[in-house]
């Protein structure tokens, strides 16, 4: 099954790397733009029975190695094949 | 409005990053893990008219300085305000 996972910064924690690119959007003459954030977004295929199993298998990836559950949030996705 | 950018490598792009987190997954036993790819989420606030506006203007964003056209993939959400 194809799933993706994407992984952000809780709110509340500061993101150096969004603030980099914000100004440089504003640098360039993107000023509408404001409150970036930058996440990771991991995709794979996981070889599971089914959906449930696929999404317990990605949630135990995520808490051991994927993200940073002090900082970080995740929410999975999954897409049968077809 | 909220707008979500995802940022892929094309298909064929070689993936060194997720092959590495493909092999720590199957290190600690998720061997049903494969194909991994790491992509980058975005999110921004634009402040624009409307969804179109907003929508191109994060087309542009993302052709100028967010993406890497050259190997990378976009693929944009926009969100109203509610």
């Amino acid at each position: 099954m194809k799933v993706t996972v994407n992984i952000s910064l809780k709110e509340g924690v500061l993101d150096p790397q969004g603030r980099a690119v914000e100004r440089s959007l504003a640098s360039i003459g993107f000023t509408e733009a404001s409150n970036v954030r930058i996440g990771k977004q991991i995709t794979l295929d996981v070889d599971a029975e089914d959906t449930a199993r696929a999404h317990q298998r990605a949630a135990r990836m995520c808490e051991q190695i994927l993200a940073n559950t002090v900082i970080e949030d995740y929410e999975i996705t999954i897409e049968e094949d077809q």
